[in-house]
């Protein structure tokens, strides 16, 4: 049998419905294993569920590897940002790590597993891949809104580490404290602990809050106005693309005139 | 009296304008009733509450009978959602449940008598209908927002159950835990302690905060961009029904270019 | 002198513009005691500020006579109802309550005065107005919202009543710790409490999130609506005043077309 | 060499890529030498770190003289916003504050250095300018909020004052009580306590809630709407600028007409 048609079957079997649907059924059961595997269970149980995760991945290696060889020119398998996602969860979670010490790795890793439900849904690998697009865009704005952060968690570590060192003990865990003031979680706790030493230090929490505010407030409009563009270019196209434009109409006209003026030149015989 | 008039009556009855109003009379102090009996009250008017209670129920179920009746197949009716729900909700309240272990189901079953206000109510309605058809268009950006929080939550029982079992004890805990995180409740508080054990586990927190904030921003987004396409192709419509296109024009000046041919080819006799 | 010479002066008075930045200048000045007198100060300070309350009490009324003179139809003063809101603010803060009892709310009274702020400058009456218009649309969407709310509490008063009769006492106090839940404030000390006794009632809290969320987002995202599709019917009408419209084409198009076949009918005499 | 020369020498300093990338990378250090410094260091580092930092600010003195004098005239060089900015930025870091008192300040002076990222990214600093472009548009909405915080600040302080004076001891205590529960912060722990002295006060803080979510609200679609609005204007600008309008045909057709009314009066000799 030449290589060629072996290429075909697993084609064949690639592209093969019930395959497809067997694939998602087995990342659905090893979610599900990630998740049983968080309860108390028996030793016995624990021993299945092994098993089990063994198995699961030695399913996908033979997955991965009929996905490469059904591949016309092999390396086009490796053009495909998804396959590289997926060769590299499944190559991971094959590794050999059962002593105790990176047991716990190991299951981490399994837990990675259940992202190859985006790769295998085609519309979510569409969302995640429009998402993506979309964060570039907002590259200066997520800038800005560092430098400001930057700013204030140098003075709030410069000026408060003597207050509370757990919260403004250096410039990192002044940043993870403002970013806390940002989600408003329990903020004023924070302000009144500094008001004590310095009574106007209010100034600097407001301040904060309206300018990341004002900043993410921008950054969700930048998104808003991006994503409203585009409907609305493709609506515009969708709705015009069939119609006559005024350029057309324009055209037409002159056309015409050509004709009347072709008709007052050389007046028809009777 | 033949079938046909008995019908014709429950007709006259079901769109008789006091009728529709007395309905919505007893469907607001039913729930006017419902209020009433979470304070605490003397035996008397307890037993007051009950009979009233009962009245309700029989006169809900002679309102349901004459909407029956009053249909000319007696199939169509339950060819109405509504229908069945306000027939559901009547019998359910029926149930003889008066023995201590149900009461408090048969108190909760007549709360539910308070949603026939949407059912009587079209414009809530409409309201409904329009917010359902929302919903499924949404499906793949809460399955993406779902697992996300299933991958964290595996991870997050994973790696903290030890730390805080009540949090993180399992899978299920763990979404629970998440969610709360999402709603930045008391976000830190659950931070600090696992970062006590693992001081990186900030990271977990703020790029799980920035996944779900992203995924959830991008819903909202897509809801407005739905309903604003909508409404724009609504108010399209409607400012161009009665008024000429592009492509009328075209159509128009193609018969003037024709005219004007057959004019040049047979002039007409002074 | 005339009645109509004096309506005549007291309009002069009213448009003069000195006189507007001095009322204003009052207005301010009234804001500002308020707010001083909320420190605490010596008795003479008192005193003054309570003659000074007295001199702003008596200028108004001066000022709000000078309207209503100013009037030529006195009845036209009382169809507009910021004079009506005016006049009841002045006259309140008339009335004598000098006696301790009374003390608090004579003080209360005064400072709705700050309210004439709104009532004097004409740009935040016609945003008010504006905002208040949107209302009304958002009917029954708030219906909908207060339907699910008292539900809720009605649910939430006979299952947890036992449990926390400070936060589930009676429906009214219900309703306040749900709107608690909707803020997210505290709400997981809510649930957790809850979940001792009954562990599912989680459900209970978040299908209530989901739903007042989904409301609410419906809410604004009604209220962005109608604000853009007025900008965008506003901004139509002014970029197509001046402008033909197609349908002014077609009908020039159908003179253009008569006036062709008049002159294959009827050709020029040459 | 004369003076006209050395300015061009200038010139061709500061539009060299290499200069400016320098630039960028001694402001990047100089934000790191900032972050540095609020960890705890040996005083050898210490030392380093402030020799390093009278280094940074000899360069940006020198940086911002080369700018001067690359300028042609002079004076322009004070129209910029953004040289003001520059040169007060770096003027203030090198007044002399060295002894113990002073210290604090010369160090948070610093900081404000890591601003210069934003004058220097011309991206930044259009961002920065359109943001504040959009703020004086929502300075009614703001005057709106500002009333409705003054007015339950003062009406907060005259009846809670005796309740809590921390929280509402006078009415600029208020305000920042007021700003907390507008971002939700343990709001319930404030009114709990002013509900036990006034058990309708929850009245207070939900009416208060709903005016300044309502304004807020307001503000939000304030500034999409304008976005928006700025946004189609471009779009419809950059669509329709080669294109004909709808009023260039109106004119086409007019010419037409004249064209055939000609040929009526005056046929052609054949």
């Amino acid at each position: 049998m030449k290589a060629s048609q072996l290429q075909l079957k697993f084609e064949q079997v690639r592209s093969n419905k019930i395959f497809e649907l067997f694939v998602i059924g087995v990342i659905l059961f090893s979610a599900l294993l990630v998740g049983a595997k968080t309860y108390d269970m028996p030793s016995t149980v624990n021993h299945i569920t092994n098993v089990l995760d063994w198995l699961i991945s030695a399913f996908f290696l033979v997955e991965i590897t009929i996905r490469f060889l059904a591949e016309k020119r092999k390396l086009d398998f490796f053009k495909s940002f998804w396959n590289w996602f997926d060769t590299l969860i499944v190559l991971v979670s094959l590794l050999p790590m059962e002593n105790s010490d990176t047991a716990l790795i190991a299951r981490l890793v399994r837990v990675f597993r259940v992202l190859r439900m985006i790769s295998i849904i085609p519309e979510l690998r569409i969302l995640l891949v429009s998402l993506m697009k979309a964060l570039p865009q907002l590259g200066y704005v997520m800038l800005l809104m560092f430098i400001i952060f930057y700013i204030y968690a140098a003075i709030g570590s410069t000026l408060f580490e003597d207050i509370n060192p757990v919260l403004w003990g250096d410039i990192t865990i002044s940043l993870l404290t403002l970013f806390r003031v940002m989600t408003f979680e329990d903020w004023t706790d924070v302000m009144y602990e500094t008001m004590e030493v310095y009574p106007l230090s209010w100034f600097y929490y407001l301040s904060f809050i309206f300018f990341t505010a004002f900043a993410f407030l921008n950054m969700v409009i930048g998104i808003v106005v991006n994503v409203m563009e585009e409907e609305n270019a493709k609506a515009y196209r969708e709705a015009h693309q069939d119609e006559p434009t005024v350029a057309d109409i324009s055209q037409q006209l002159k056309q015409l005139e050509q004709k009347i003026d072709r008709l007052a030149e050389h007046p028809p015989e009777r």
